[in-house]
Order: structure tokens, then sequence, then C-alpha cells
């Protein structure tokens, strides 16, 4: 899904054009190179994140290139004509190794690494941060809401304050991150998302009275009637309007499906609106939610307060990631023409990860994940993995049962796997559920284990050493 | 500017559809309606918004139409087909009344109003909602960082954390706010903005050492050279390095443009880096700084820390609208076939405005803007106002000139009034500087006085009264 028509190569950072000049004018547009995406902190503070936008990062970059109009407003900013030409041809080549979409993924952990030229790889940084950011920061956010749910309903209400176009992306994270249902017309369609919504305060106001609104909705939609019972006084008028209606349906045999209360104390409306409608006899009729909800008010609605509610309509919160607005993913050069990179930093934390590397990750005889370790590439699952940046705080392995994380996604240029938004629901779901309950808690989770390899700590305090004689 | 091909029909929320073809069957398709956009609070704990968005959605609702493939995926889900036939042929014909972009608005004013039919006017809900909300948002931010910056240049860096395509408003959203240039290619090119940037860490990274990395950049940039001095030691290798590149690039008759820091302590290695330049002789060579910049860390930089910096390249923060992340904007109905409309509330603060409004803005005698008044549309500028819930509260403005503030963008379904961004951010500039400092500052600003006629006033008193007796 591209609605970037045929500019996408223009969906990047002005300073990837002119490194990517850099390199074609000095000569080392062809050196190979690899790149890797990590982020260092998990959002909302807790302990994971469900990574997601994987498979529209891949459309994106089959659709990455230069035609006539770019490359005539490049000439025009004063790129040399023997470059535009390159670009007019440029087609990434290269090789993408990933985690999958859905997989719960920590800290530090090289997620996503590019391989082919210099020039190829550093030109879709800002592409690939752009998507890999937004689209795990809302799956990790679906994921806790849904959590908080407990097994109820979740739709996605969010499009009207989503990020402009933005929701394109937010309503198909969210269900990667286990969200049932969107009123986001678009993403349904492009995706075979479930679409869910029935009517707007506006609805009601547009009759002279609320009866008869709700009446004219129930002819309509006899079967999946869901009536908005707060526009004028909702234990007043609206469900006592929607039980009237409700009966009706009842004489021509059809059923209320729902009420929905978008405004006001939804645990005192609510529990007050069951109580009317068991009264009446209508124990099926399910109460939805709606109104600044997040994982937060949810918890607190349900296991606090015994909140009678079947569905919750979750907007602002889930697709803006409140309160964390965004993941710091980053992309960073690990090796250049086959020699291993270091990004120093005088903060040890942010030293970077050298080399080609994968992740392994251990299993405990419960089945539960246990840790996961950073190793490079060539490596088996090592017995042991150390802390990154505390190296003598070492953890021994080897009664775990390991896995690979990694798979190839793109060789030469061609995606050759990706997944649809419910298969990654799906594998999320299950992935979570080998997750301990003290790694998804909302209030300090405990830290999941990453390490890395002796291996990979030795390459890296080498480089680490060659860096400091030189300087 | 329109990403999403032709399916802009389904950029919204699945109950416009289910409502649409409520009024569709219920033969109230064609009742007139008129809707009010508005918001009830600044964002930011701010004084103001400047309202932004108003070209996109004008170009959007031109575009708001259903193809084939579209109708068929309606029918699929159930819609009837007299309904869908309907859509097919579907374009807003109706009439778009609004303050310009870049106006200086406040809370509970009905900025952007729509006149037509009730089903065209209620299907454009979530489109005018996401578009406005966002950029709105953007802008307002943008405005601030600017106004932090104090005349300072001011580079949106934010592609790589935007919220997916919503780069594609954030960026245009900056300009129109007050920021100078931008780093996103795609909306440079698309908007005819400033595209600005130069360098990664890999691109120092990937060569053997600092030194040769810049030279080369040196060399194919002789002229807008900006050095990035962070990647291993600012003070020790990076500033020196420059330092050197600048000499060599002035022997041969150019100048070194500019040197970025990226991390570490803004104030004491922008001061130092100063020092160690201005040593060298090389006044000229501008300092640049980004990471994690927001309006309240250039106060700080710069009131309280005096660093010397020249350009402040800012990401994040801007193009999240963080700590807010969203505007609360809605979309009321205030006038159906024909009668005014309320939307009644037991929160007093949250009934809304009745009728077709305008809204007169009053100028004091020092040309800076005093109040606004929300008045029936029909209404000449009032002689004084009231607060619009505590109506005891009068404000006389029998001395003032006034203005009014909304007009005619769209008749009959035509654009007929468009400004590009550059217009819109011009004129936010200097509407800005009409108002007083004590809105625009940052903590506790004083609330602007926005009231309604005595008419207005009298109208929702009876709606109100209305309804009570009714209920």
């Amino acid at each position: 899904m591209n609605v970037l028509n045929n500019h996408t190569g223009f969906y990047t950072d002005y300073y990837q054009l002119t490194m990517a000049q850099g390199y074609f004018l000095a000569g080392r547009a062809s050196d190979s190179s690899c790149f890797d995406y990590f982020f260092r902190e998990n959002p909302f503070d807790g302990g994971y994140v469900v990574f997601a936008g994987l498979t529209d990062v891949l459309d994106l970059i089959k659709d990455f290139s230069y035609g006539d109009d770019m490359i005539e407003y490049l000439r025009g900013l004063g790129f040399k004509e023997e470059f535009t030409k390159y670009l007019r041809n440029f087609r990434f080549q290269g090789t993408i190794t990933s985690v999958r979409e859905g997989e719960i993924v920590f800290p530090l952990e090289p997620l996503f690494r590019v391989e082919g030229t210099l020039l190829e790889s550093q030109i879709l940084e800002t592409l690939i941060l752009n998507i890999l950011n937004f689209e795990s920061l809302i799956a990790t956010k679906a994921s806790r809401v849904v959590a908080a749910a407990g097994g109820r309903r979740v739709v996605d209400f969010g499009l009207r304050r989503a990020q402009g176009f933005g929701g394109v992306h937010a309503t198909k994270a969210a269900i990667i991150g286990g969200v049932d249902a969107t009123s986001n017309v678009y993403a349904a369609f492009h995706n075979g998302f479930e679409a869910s919504g029935t009517q707007a305060h506006s609805w009601v106001q547009s009759y002279d009275d609320e009866l008869t609104a709700f009446r004219k909705y129930a002819e309509i939609y006899p079967d999946r009637c869901v009536l908005l019972v707060d526009t004028y006084n909702t234990l007043r008028s609206g469900v006592p309007n929607a039980i009237t209606v409700a009966k009706e349906l009842e004489k021509d045999g059809h059923r209320l499906m729902a009420v929905r209360l978008d405004s006001g104390d939804l645990a005192y409306l609510s529990k007050h609106a069951r109580a009317m409608l068991d009264q009446a006899g209508l124990h099926y009729v399910r109460i939805t939610v709606s109104n600044q909800l997040d994982e937060y008010v949810i918890r607190s609605l349900l296991e606090d307060q015994h909140a009678p509610i079947d569905v919750f309509g979750v907007g602002t919160r889930l697709v803006t990631g409140q309160p964390s607005a965004a993941l710091d993913g980053v992309y960073k050069l690990s090796m250049c023409g086959g020699t291993p990179r270091l990004k120093f930093s005088e903060n040890y934390t942010k030293l970077t990860l050298p080399g080609i590397k994968s992740i392994h990750r251990f299993i405990n005889g419960e089945g539960l994940f246990s840790a996961d370790g950073v190793t490079l590439a060539d490596e088996a699952a090592p017995d042991y993995i150390v802390h990154p940046f505390f190296p003598e705080q070492k953890s021994t392995l080897k009664h775990c049962a390991s896995e690979v994380l990694m798979q190839k996604v793109m060789e030469n240029g061609e995606i050759i796997s990706r997944s649809t938004a419910q298969e990654s629901a799906a594998y999320a779901k299950e992935r979570l559920m080998h997750l301990a309950s003290e790694h998804r808690r909302f209030e300090f989770p405990h830290i999941y284990r990453v390490g890395i390899s002796q291996k990979l700590l030795s390459l890296r305090a080498q480089l680490v050493e060659n860096f400091q004689q030189h300087s």
C-alpha cells in the first residue's frame, strides 16, 4: 500500500541525496555496506515492543525510484547530471534480513538489516525509520490497550485525530497489535479489516427528538443497530429510548445490538445502563464505550470499578501513541567496504554494535522467552551472553532451547517474504503468550535480558581501542 | 496534494457511510445542514492556535469520490444498490466558509463552516477533522519553536519520526507556522519549500578517519559544506578537523558554511566550538544544532545559557506535536432543515453554539487583537460580547475597530480561494505581531477573550429551554 504515487524516492531527508551524490562522485557508490535498524528504549515505560511496519517498508522500497519530474527538480537544485542519470535508473538491489512482523522485540536488538551498496542502503534510511518507528510504536500501544481490555472487543476509532495520512499506517499497526476492528474505511478496504461504526451525535441531533432518531436508525439497520445514548441525557432519555426501540425490534424478531456511551463517567453510566437494560429483559444488549480511552483508563474501568462494558472504542491515544508519541529507532552503519564500523560515543550506552549480526532467542523449560543474545551472524547460539555495557554481568544459557529471530525478506531487491497484517497480528498474539507477565505489566516492568556474545564484545572492544589509539 | 490516489472517499470513519445510507434511505439526503469545526482547548497549555490545513482539506474535498472498486466493496458489505449508485456520482456541491489559513484563532470559535445537504456535509467529517486537527497542531507548535529561536533559522528535521505518511502534512504545517526550511524532500518538491541537510554520522563512519571524510565532503560541496562534528569526539577531533578543512577551503576561495552538533551538551559544546572557530579566525562559520529540541530547550539554550547557536534543526517534538499529540477539534451540527440545532450536554461548557455564525475580531488603539466575538452570520459587529458560559460577564467593545474573520472558500463544490503554504506562513507571521505577548508566552498565558453576541446567547438559551421542557 503506497499512497505517495510515483514520488516515493523523495520521501526522504535531503541529506540522503547530498550524501548519495557525494558517494557517487567520490567513486564509492558501489562500496559494500551494512546498516542496522534498532531502538534504544521501550516506549510507554513498557517492557517490550511489537515490531511492525515491515511489509509497508518492503513495498515502499520496491517502489523507491526517481521519475523524470523528480530528476528535473534535482537538476534545478544543482545536482550533477551524471548523478541524476544514475538516480533515474535507481532501484534497490540489495538484501534485507529482519525479524518477523509481529515479533516481540527489545532495545538494542538489530531488528532489520540492510546489506547493499553504500549509496542504495543509505538513501533508504529516512523511509525505513519513518515507517518502522511509527508502526512499531502504535502496534505496541495497541497490544497494551488490548491486554487491558482482557479479551473484550477493541475498535480503533482514531482516524479523526491521526496525523493526517498517518492514519493509513496507524490502523494497520493497531490491527497488528491486536485491535479487532476499525472505523477507518480506507484501511479496511485496502487490508481486509473489519470496518465498524454506526452513528454520531449529529444523527440524533438531525431529528426533532431522540426517539424518532433511534427508530429511524433501527428501521434501516434492524440487525446491526448500535444506539448512541448520550446526546441529551444518558440515563433519563438515551437509555429509556433505546429500551423502547429494543422492545419494538423484538416484536419484529430483531435484537438491538448495543448502546454506546461517549461522555460522562463511563463506570457510573455503564452500571446504571446495564441495570436498566437487564431490568427490561435486554440482557443481550451490549454496552460500547468511547471517549479518551487508553490502557490505564480501561484497566481502571474494568478492574477497579467493575464497569459492565463489552466493547471499547479507542481513538486519539491509540493512533498518536501517547504519551510517547515516537519510537526512537535509528539506522546505523555497521559495515563498510568489508570492514566492521562503529559509531563511537563518549556516552558508552550509545556505542553501536559493529559487524553483520544475528539475534538468538532463548526459551526456558516452561516455554517462556528467557533472554535474547545478539551475536555475529556466523555464530551458533552461544552458551552464555554478556551485558552489552557491563560485560562482567554474564548469563549462562546452556539449558535453554534457542531459535534464530531473523530471516531474509528481500534478496537482490525482490521481496521474498511478506505477511498480511492479519498474519502479523496472529503471530504477535501467539508470541506475547510466551512473554512472562512481569515483562508485560505497565508499571516498572521487569527488564528483559538482552546480551551480546563474547565474540561481538571482543570485536567492539577492538574497534574502540583502535579508535582511541588514533585520536 | 493528495496521496490517497483515487480512494479519498474512503478516508473516513465507517459510521459516516452508515449514516449517509441512513439519511438516503430515510429520504433526508437533501435536507439542508450546517456543520462547524471548532476546538475547545489550546494545545501545549498555550494561548493560541495557528489555523492550518485549509488548503489540503479543500483539495481533498474536491477529490472526494467513489470509484467502481469502492462501490463493489460497499456492496459486499451489504450497502444497498440504490445508495451505492448515488455514491458513485457523489461530489460535494456545498459551500464552505472559513477563517484564512495562518489565522490566529482561539477555543470555541466556529473556524470552518460547511453548508450543504445533510449527507454531503456529514460524510466529510472525518477528513476535515483529520487534516485540520493535525496541521493546526503542528503549525502552532512550529510558531512556538520559531518564537523561541528569536529570529535564528529553524529547520524541520522530523520526517524520520513523523507518523508514517503524516510527514506529508507535518512539514507543510511547520512551514505555515514559520519554520524556514525542511529536510523533507517530498514536501519541498510538492510545495516549493527550501530543502536542507548535508551529512549523517554514517558519512563520517564510512571513511577510515574523520578528516578524510570531511575533506571529501568539502571537495564535493565547497560552497555549502556543513560538517557534522560529533561522530567521535566533538572538541578533540570534530571541531579541530573542521577547522583544518575550513582553512583548506579558504585557500581555494571557499568558506565552510557551518559545523553541526547532534549530541552531548549543546550549550557547553557550542560555546567551546565557537571559541575554537573564532580563535582560528573562522568567525563566519555558523553553528547548527539538533537533538531532541523543542521551544523550551531552545529558550533555555539561548536565554539562560547564551549558547552561540545560529541554526536549530528540530525533529520529533515538532512533527509529533509533543506533548499534546492531538488537537481536540470537533465537527458539530448547528443547523438542519433550516432549524438551528444544539448538542446538549450536562457539562455546560460542552454546549454547542447553534445557527449559522460569524466571527468578528476587535482591534484596540495600538493595533493589537483585543477580543473576538462570535455572532449570528447576519449580525453586524456587536457593541459588546458576553462570556459564552458566564453571560453575566460582559465586555464593551464600542471603541474598537473590527473585522470579519471568515470568508467563502468553496462555493457549489468549487474552490474559490486557496493559499500556498508560503502565503499562509506570511499571513500567520503578520497576524502574530498583533497578538500581545501575554497571549504568546509559554507559561500560563493570559486567556484571550472570546465572547458571543446577545442574540446568539438568546438563541442558545431558547434551544436549551425547549430541550429541557421536552425531556
